[in-house]
C-alpha cells in the first residue's frame, strides 16, 4: 500500500520532557484514569472531513493544504486513496475509532442510484480496512449541505422532493453505518434553518423535521441498527438561524415530538460559542437530561464569531469538559471526536499529526485533571455543602414535595432568613489552577 | 390631588404632521385596525418600575433622574406619592393597563409580615384609583433580586430558608393581583441562574425552579386565580447564565416538568437580542407552540452587549413583531408593556411623555403596517406557493404521515428532484420598506 | 453582442406605487436632490467581483447561482462573457460606475508575466466597452488574498519573495487603473493582519506595510496617476485580526507613517458592524478627521459574526449614513459601491436585478430623507443650541485656547455649575422616524 | 489602630502543595524572575474602589459586601475607616502600591472648594500612612463620571461649565498625586463619548478632549509633576461609544493633536474583551509604538457584553500578557493594578483575600512561564527563522529602504515566489501549554 505521509512514523508517547513535536508528551494511551485505560476514557476519533477532504480554502482564498492526493483527478480513485490515508494515519496516530459523512468517503454519482453505488464501492474497500488495522466507527451521517438541491434545507426544505432525496440518503446512510457497526448516527442539521424568516414557513418546517426523525427512528428498528441516534447543535452558521440551536432547544424540541426517548445529543465545543455558552454549560444539560451522547472536540475564538473549528488546546475548556464528562459517569458509546481542522497557514502534511497531538495531549491531561479534582473533592464536597439546607428540615420537605405555599409561608412569616454564604467563586477557579499547575 | 407632571397636559392625537414633541402623530386610540380598536389591538402599559421607581443610576453613575416626589424621604409616602403619579402618568398618556413587581410599590419592612402590611396599605391606594380612572393591571410579579438575601437565587436558590421566602412572597403577590384583577402574573427569573458551574447543583436547581412553579399553579387554582402564567425568557444578566435562556428553552423546561399547560410566554425585545435572536424569531416560536402570552416592548442596542431597555422606535422590529402577532391572532389577555426606560441623559420629566410618544406612535405604525402587509397578501401568497409541493403528491403524503424512508427512496431514486425555486429575500425586504415607506 | 440576461428589460422609474419587481419605485436618477442630480449625489457603482464572478459558494456548500456563462471552460473566454454581461448588466440597471480587482476581471497564468497579458488583453476590452457605453472606473484594486502565496499576508507576509509579488501586482493594477481613468485606487488588507501573535513580529508587518503604502504613493505620482488612494478598514476576517480595524486605527496609522495627506477611507458598512461601530459612526469620523473617500454599501446581520455582505434595505442605515456624507459636503470622487452579495438561496439571475434594485432605492430615500432632515433644521438645531455655552464666555475661552486649568478653576471654584439639559435621545428618534413616515 | 480584618493574618507564601485559602502558592515576593524580585517585576497594586469602596451592588440588586465599616453614617469618618483599613489591607496581603479616583477617598462637599477641603484632610491621612507602612502611589486619578454633572462627559461634555469643573478637579487630582509622590497619572474618560449620535458634535468633543489634555500637560509641567500621563482606553460601557475605543485609536488621536509624546496607556484586560481583541494583543499593539504605561488586571466573561472586572485567574491571560511586557522590557513606571471586583455573592471579607491572593499566584506563574518561554527561546527562534527573507537580499533592501515598486517588479517578475512555510499555530500553542504544565 502506498504511504501517504512519509515524513511522519508512528507517534510515540515520550512524556513531557520531550520535545519532539512529532510526538505525545501527555497522552499515553495505556495509563488508567478513574479505572479505564486512558484511550478507553477517551476514545478519540479521527473527523474524516476535516482530516482527509479538506483544502484550507475558506471564503477569501482557495485551498492551501499539501497532500499527497492532490494530483489525482479521477473521484473514485481520489476517494480510494484517502481512505487509504485515512487509515495509515489513525495507525500512526495511534486512533481507534472514525466518523464520516457519507460524502467525505465517496463521490456523488449522476443519479442517487449511481451515488449509492459509489458509496457502496468505498465501503467495501472501508470495511475491509477496518478489519485489517482494527480500527471501529464511531458514527455514521449525511452530508445534506453541500450540494444546492439542499439550498433551502434538506428535512426542513421547501420543495418536497429534497425531502424525499435527503429521505433516501439517510436511508442509505444509516443502512452504511449499520453495516460498519456505527456505535451512533449523528444529525447535524447543516441547512435546517431559515435564512428570513419572510419566506418562511417555520411551524411546517419543524413539524416535517419531526417527521423525518420519527421516519429515521422507524427505519433503523426495521433494520435493526442498534446504534445511538445523536444531534449536533449549532445555533447558525451556515443559515440565519440553525433549528438546533443549542441542547436546550433540541431537548425542547425533542419532548415535543415525542422523540427524547430516541436521541441524545452530540456537542461540539464551538457550536457551544457561537450559542453564547461554554463548552462545560452544554455538557452540564445534557448531563442532567440523561441525554449526553457524544463530542466533538475543538474550539472556537471568543472574538471570532464562525466556526473556527480549532485544534483544541485550551486546558480549562478540556478539563471542564471532562469534568462534566466524568459526572455523567462517562462518555459512554459516544467519543472525542476531532471536529477540528488544522488553520489554513498550517498547510503542511506534518502539521495534520502536530495538530493531532496537541489535542490528543490536551484532552489527556484535560482527563487526568478531572479525575484528580474529582478524587481530591475539594470542590463537590464544597458543592455538597452549599445545599445541604436541602438534605433537612424544610429544605427536604420541599424537595420531597411535602411543602406549599401555604406551609412556606408559615414556616418563614416571622422567622429570620438564615444567613447566605459566600460563593466562593475565586477560591474554586483557585483550585482549578492548582490542579492544573501542580499536575 | 397634588399634580406631579405640571408642565405636561393630556397627550392629544395631532397627526403626523404636528411638530409637538408632546403630541401623538401616529397613535389615535379609537382607529380601528384588523377589526379591532388600536388601544385594544396594542393594549399599552405602563411599567411601574422604569416609569415611577428608577432613578438613572447606572455602574458608573448615581441617578440622574427629575422628579416632583424626590425629596419625600418617607418610604411609604413616598410610595403614595408614586402610586398618584402612576395615575396621572396614565390619564395624561391615555394607557389603560399598568403592571408592577410588589417591590415598585411599596417599601420592603422588617419582616416579611410588615413588608405586607406595606403592600396591603398600598393596594387598597391602588384598587381606588383603578376603580376611579378605569385602570387595569395587565399583570402582576415579584420582585426577588435586589434584596441581599436573593445573591444566590430565588427559587434556585442553595438556602431553602431563601426558597421558602421566595414562596411567601410570591403567594402573595398572587394574591394582591388577583384581588386587582390582573390579567396575568409573570415570572422572570432575575436571579434564577449561575455565576459559575463550579459552585453550582445545575440539577437540584432546575428541579427546584419545577417544584415552585408547580406550587404556583397549585396556589392559583386554590384562591381561584384566573389570569394566565407567564415566563419571562432572558439568556444572561444579572447572572451569568439565567435559566429561562430564550423561548425555546423555557419551553423545553415546562414540557419535562409537565408543566407546559399552565404557562406561556412574555416576550421582551431586549432579552432576545441578548440571546442572539430577532424579537420577531422570538414570536414566532412562541406562536408555533400556542405559547405567545404577552411583550415587554423596549429595544437593545446591537452594538452593546446589556440590557438598554431603550424606548422602542426601531419600525423594522415593530413592524415584524406585530406582523408575528398579528399572525396568532393578537396578543389576546396580553399586552404591549413597556419595559424600557428613558436614558439617562433624557432626565426631564417630560422626557417620559416623549419617550412613551415615541414608543405608542412607534408600535402604532407598526401594527398598522403590519396589517396592511397581511392585507395585501404579497408575502404570505409568497410563502404559501413556496411550500405548495407539501399539499400535494408526494409532499401531502409527507405531511399526512402515509411516507416512509423506504416509500421516499422509492419516489426518488431515479426521478431528477424538481427544481428549487429563489428564496427571493431581497424582494421581500423591499416589499417591507414599501409598507413602511408608502404608509 | 450575446445577451446574457434575457429576462430583464432596462429597469425604469415608475414610482412608489408600483409593484412591478423589476422598476424602480424610490430611485429617479435624474431628480433633483441637494441641488445635484441623485445619480450624481449617490454615484452608484457595480462591484464586479459579487455581480459578475460570485459563485453564491460558502464555507458548508457549492455554489447556487444561476449564470449565463456558467458552462464556459476556458478562463479567457469566461473573462470575456462576464465583461460583456456586466456592461449589460450597467446598462440594464442605469448604473455608471463600477469597481474590480485585477482577478476578478482576468484570470493568472504561469507567471506574473502571463498574468499582466491575460490583464491587459481584457483591459483592452474594457476600456472599449466603457467608451461605447459612457461608463466610468469608480476604483481598481488588487486581489491578494485569493492565491495561497497569500496565506501569511501580502505587504505583511513573512516571506520577502512574496512582498515583492504583491508590489509588482499593485503596480501593474495602479497602472491599469490608470488607463481606465479611475478616480480611486483601494487597498483592502485581505490577509493584513495575523492570526496568532505567537507567530507573528507584528512591529515588523506594520513597519512593511507601510513602507508598501509609500512606494504606492511614490509610484502613483511618477506615472501622474491622479485617483485618491483609499483605505478600507475591516476588523476581522479572514485573518483573527486585521490590521486596518476602523477608520480611527487606519487614521492612526497613516500619521503614525506620515501617510495620512496621501490616503482616505473606504467605509464598508458590514466591516463596521464586525468592529462593533455602526455604519455612521465610521463615516463621521472619517468626516471629522477629513478623510472620507468612499462608500461600500451593504448590511451585516447583527445576530452573526462574518460578513454577510448583504443587499442594504435598511431605511435607517440609509439615512443616517447618507445625513453623515451630506454633512461632509457629498461623497466627492468616491461613490456608493454595492459591496453587496445575493444570498445563496437568491440564486435566480433576476435576483442581481432586484437586489440592485432594492439597495438603489434604500438609499435613493436615504439620501433625500437625510436631507429633508437637514433642511428641516429639527436635528442640527437643536444641537446647535446644545453646544452653545461653548460660542460665548468660558466656552469661547476653551475653544479658543485662552483657558488653562488655573483659570478655569478660579472661574468655577465658588460657581454653581449652570445645569445641564435633557439630551432628548428619544425626541430625536422620532424625529427621524416621522421624516421616513412622513416623505 | 483599629483592626478591620480580624479574621485575616498576614498571607505567608506557603508553596504549591498548601491547602490554605489564605496562602499564597505561587507568588513569592523575593523570588527572582528574569533578574527581579517578583514584587519588583509585577508591582502589585491596590485598587482603592473596588477594594474598599464597592458594595456588591448591580443593575438589579443592592450591595452585598460584608465591611467591618457598614455601619458609619459619617461620611468624612467612613473615609477615615476607609483609608486605615485600606493600609491594613496592603500590609496582610503585601502589596506595596495602591491606585485611587479622588472620591474614592474622599466624600464631595457642597462646594468644590469644600470637595477639596475633605480632600486635603484625607489626604494628610494618607500621606501620614505611607511614610509609616512605605506604600506608594503607582497613580491617582480623578472620577469624572459618577455625579450627575458629567451625565454629557466631562472634558467632552456640552456644557461649558463642566468642563470648567472637570479642570479644576483634575488640577487639583494631579497636585494630590504629585504630593503623595504618585508615579502616573491615569485618565478614563468614564463618560467621554457618546449615546446616540443625532445630539452629538463629535468633532468639537474631540477638540475639547485635546485641549483638556494640554492643558493637564501644561500644568503638570508648571508643577513639576513627573509622573507619566496614561490614558486607559475603554470601547463603551457606560456611554454607547467610548472615544477612547482600543490602544490604536488612542494613539491615533494623540498623534492628531500632537500629544503622543506626554501619554501612554493603561490597558485593561476587560476593556481589550469588550473592543474584541485579547489582552496580549492591546499590550503588543502598545508595546511596538513605544506607548506601554501600565496595566489593570482583571478578566471578564467571553460570553459577556459588560465589564465584570473579575480577578484575573486565568493563566493563558496571564502568561500571554506577561510574556508581551517581558518582550517590552517590562512594565517600568507602570505596574499591575487589580482593577478587579470579588463577585457579588463572594460578599464575605476573607474574598477580598482570597480574591488577591487568586490574582497573584495567577500573575506570578504568569511572569515565572513568560519568562520560561522567553529564556527557551522555541516561540522566538521560530519568528525570528519565520521573517528571515527580511534579513538578506531583496528582503533586506525592503526594510532598508533600498526597492521601489518598479525594482520589486523587476526582481519577480519571471521568477518563482519562494515557498511559503507552514505558521505552525498548532505547535506554538502545544509549546504554552508545555510550559504552563511542566512549571
Amino acid at each position: 500500500m502506498k504511504e501517504y505521509f512519509c515524513n511522519v512514523q508512528k507517534i510515540k508517547f515520550e512524556g513531557r520532557e520531550s520535545k519532539n513535536p512529532l510526538a505525545f508528551k501527555y497522552y499515553d494511551a495505556e495509563e488508567m484514569v478513574g479505572g479505564k485505560k486512558l484511550k478507553d476514557q477517551l476514545r478519540f476519533t479521527m473527523s474524516y472531513w476535516h482530516t482527509l477532504t479538506a483544502s484550507g480554502a475558506d471564503p477569501f482564498g482557495v485551498g492551501t493544504y499539501v497532500r499527497e492526493w492532490d494530483a489525482e483527478q479521477d473521484p473514485m480513485k481520489l476517494a480510494k486513496m484517502r481512505m487509504e490515508a485515512a487509515f495509515e494515519f489513525m495507525n500512526k496516530i495511534d486512533i481507534d475509532y472514525f466518523a464520516f459523512h457519507d460524502r467525505d468517503i465517496a463521490p456523488e454519482g449522476k443519479s442517487l442510484e449511481e451515488t449509492n453505488r459509489n458509496l457502496d464501492e468505498i465501503v467495501d474497500l472501508c470495511e475491509g480496512l477496518m478489519k485489517k488495522h482494527n480500527k471501529k466507527l464511531l458514527w455514521g451521517t449525511a452530508n445534506m449541505f453541500t450540494n444546492p438541491r439542499f439550498v433551502h434545507g434538506a428535512a426542513t426544505t421547501c420543495n418536497a422532493d429534497v425531502f424525499a432525496y435527503a429521505a433516501a440518503q439517510v436511508k442509505k446512510a444509516i443502512e452504511v453505518t449499520n453495516r460498519l457497526d456505527g456505535e451512533n448516527y449523528v444529525f447535524w442539521g447543516g441547512r435546517e434553518g431559515y435564512e428570513t424568516l419572510l419566506n418562511t414557513n417555520m411551524g411546517l418546517e419543524q413539524d416535517n423535521l419531526a417527521r423525518f426523525f420519527h421516519m429515521a427512528v422507524d427505519y433503523a428498528q426495521k433494520i435493526g441498527f442498534k446504534g445511538q441516534f445523536l444531534i449536533e447543535p449549532k445555533p447558525k452558521e451556515p443559515t440565519k438561524h440553525q433549528y438546533d440551536f443549542d441542547t436546550a432547544t433540541v431537548l425542547g424540541f425533542l419532548r415535543k415530538y415525542d422523540l427524547d426517548k430516541y436521541f441524545k445529543v452530540n456537542i461540539e465545543a464551538n457550536h457551544a460559542t457561537l450559542a453564547g455558552h461554554t463548552y462545560e454549560h452544554e455538557i452540564a444539560v445534557a448531563g442532567i437530561n440523561g441525554a449526553l451522547g457524544s463530542l466533538d472536540i475543538n474550539q472556537g475564538d471568543p472574538n471570532l464569531g464562525w466556526d473556527t473549528d480549532q485544534f483544541p488546546t485550551n486546558l480549562y475548556d478540556a478539563v471542564l469538559a471532562m469534568y462534566q464528562v466524568l459526572k455523567c459517569g462517562g462518555i459512554a458509546s459516544g467519543g472525542l471526536n476531532f471536529d477540528s481542522k488544522v488553520r489554513r497557514a498550517s498547510f503542511e502534511a506534518d502539521d495534520l499529526f502536530i495538530a493531532y497531538i496537541a489535542g490528543m495531549d490536551t484532552f489527556a491531561q484535560g482527563v487526568k485533571i478531572a479525575q484528580k479534582l474529582l478524587d481530591g473533592g475539594e470542590i463537590e464536597n464544597f458543592v455538597k455543602e452549599r445545599y445541604s439546607s436541602f438534605t433537612t428540615g424544610i429544605g427536604k420537605d420541599i424537595v420531597e414535595g411535602k411543602a406549599d405555599f401555604e406551609s412556606l409561608e408559615k414556616y418563614i412569616i416571622n422567622k429570620d432568613v438564615s444567613a447566605n454564604k459566600s460563593g466562593r467563586q475565586e477560591m474554586l477557579e483557585a483550585i482549578v489552577n492548582k490542579y492544573i499547575l501542580n499536575d
